[in-house]
């Protein structure tokens, strides 16, 4: 592989020990704030400090299409509409857009690899790999290069935002048919029958979803894969090979990673394969309505924030629960403790 | 009773017919937002619109103290950290005031029967009714004047804050001891055995919770009540009788009410006793560790936005949870529709 990172593990016992203890100070009963707590602790411990904050929170949109989408066998909407998609996120007429404004948090769009070209449009980042990937039913979706220059690409964003200041990050993605990508990948890496990885996607019916269930389980049995590189460009999307070059650049440069939907995590199963240590750094923002996702998480033992049947990508799960991320910097920060409010604490 | 409530239960079947047209031309797949969908519909039923807005979100956090807690079998923390609470509210030093802050949540704090004289206290609201309750073990907490009192100054507060142009309304309580006034209810009004609705409070240990039990199943053996307004009067606490008349006076002004957690949501089960149509105007934001508050989302068939395993109370959950339904509103008045973006629907 030429793409190294290194991603080391949070330990630190004295600033984890100074951070539970700031926390237990704090005017509530011991552990009544919950989850939040964890999560103040895990930000403490990302940062390595025990007064975190959350510094030009982005999120990134990959778009790219999907071989496999074009004859609509697996995906109830078109493939066009992967760019009329992009064209409403510059136009600020999704709901990624309308809930980042919201939360102030700084949208960049990404055309990881749209089918089609997009001209003179101001706020676009190109980091086009081609228009679309191949047909993983008649070969691999991209070259080995591919792939690798996907997951470069999506580092070096992160190299960028990284150096704007930016010290939490979450991902979306837009690409019709990239919930089979990621029910190959899900199927891949967990090891879970590819049958009980495919789920609904953008609305599939029971017909349907057999016949996407039948589909894959075809193009599953047709490879041999040797490596997290190989599966990923076999099975992935543009997008998702990116995210998973960002998330890894993320945890090497000890950013907090706010995990999305379906997608995301399947981007995440390829990045935990390579370097453990990326789940350190990563906060489950929600379990979307896809079967598959709440799967992904008992795979890697984690729990989501929220649970609001949400099933839409675009990092919109990143984007709705992150005040809840926000609200534990900022009780670890702001809070009065025991001492300095002259309360008796527990008898 | 003294204390009447005229609440019309939500029923426009054009009003929902277009709202749901709306919702679903959203550049969405049809409910791909999920729960953010629902609170979209209520929030618009609610305000008869379907553009509907958040107006001068509030939250009132009452305090008031408990004979039960004088002894201290059933409460971990001193009766003083009633009184202690209120400084530490009005300081900003509490949980439910960094949370506030951090969403522009207008906050105020009332005193509804804490066992301490406030002395010039700006910021603080009085209506007070007593120090503290009576202890249930011996007799009715409170007199059913003084329950009738409570419940027209909550009613009072919301008519107050209704006038300032506040639309969307949230409460929060501060009472050592109040866990066991919410069993008590709890157990009245879903007729579920006491000890099923005992739990660990602020933080008993199992021995304590057993204790707590056996206390309380001799307090709830002790009376035999009649109504709604008895069943309050005899176990409530002056902050919970007060949240109950704010609860419907708000249904009754047609504002969103947000419920927060077990000692609030034992208010609002004596209010669904009194007015069944209550339920319509509200919204459940988190559901408490406290193991009864889950029974009681049961018994209403209700379910909450977000299960953070807090347990803090001061309407924290209310205000940790806020966001997600201002981005429900936000969706419906700001996304992009399929028409307006040129993006093409499902086949």
């Amino acid at each position: 592989m030429q793409t190294n990172f290194t991603i080391q593990p949070l330990s630190n016992q004295k600033l984890e020990n100074t951070l539970k203890v700031k926390i237990d100070s704090k005017t509530k009963p011991i552990g009544a704030l919950g989850t939040l707590e964890d999560i103040a602790l895990q930000i403490g411990m990302i940062q390595n400090t025990d007064c975190p904050s959350l510094n030009n929170t982005s999120i990134l949109v990959f778009a790219g299409d999907h071989g496999i989408a074009r004859k609509g066998e697996v995906n109830p909407y078109p493939q066009e509409v992967t760019a009329q998609m992009v064209y409403n996120f510059i136009n600020q007429g999704a709901a990624i857009n309308v809930f980042c404004k919201q939360h102030a948090i700084d949208l960049k769009i990404v055309d990881a690899g749209v089918n089609h070209t997009f001209e003179n449009i101001s706020g676009l980042i190109d980091a086009k790999i081609d228009f679309g990937t191949k047909n993983y039913q008649e070969q691999p979706a991209m070259s080995t290069s591919q792939c690798i220059s996907a997951i470069e690409k999506g580092a070096d964003l992160i190299v960028k935002s990284h150096a704007d200041g930016c010290n939490t990050i979450g991902f979306g993605e837009m690409g019709i048919g990239n919930t089979s990508s990621a029910s190959l990948l899900m199927s891949y890496f967990t090891k879970i029958p590819i049958k009980n990885c495919v789920g609904s996607g953008t609305g599939l019916d029971t017909q349907a979803i057999k016949n996407k269930q039948h589909i894959l389980s075809g193009v599953y049995q047709q490879y041999t894969l040797s490596s997290p590189l190989e599966a990923l460009a076999t099975f992935g999307g543009f997008e998702i090979a990116m995210i998973t070059g960002a998330i890894l650049k993320a945890a090497e440069l000890k950013m907090t990673i706010i995990i999305d939907g379906f997608i995301v995590t399947s981007a995440l199963l390829v990045a935990h394969a390579m370097y453990q240590n990326v789940l350190d750094y990563c906060i489950f923002a929600h379990v979307s309505e896809e079967q598959g996702h709440q799967k992904m998480y008992e795979f890697l033992n984690k729990k989501p924030l929220v649970n609001l049947g949400m099933r839409l990508g675009e990092g919109t799960g990143v984007a709705v629960a992150y005040p809840i991320i926000a609200s534990a910097v900022a009780f670890l920060n702001n809070m009065a403790s025991f001492e300095s409010a002259g309360v008796s604490g527990n008898k």
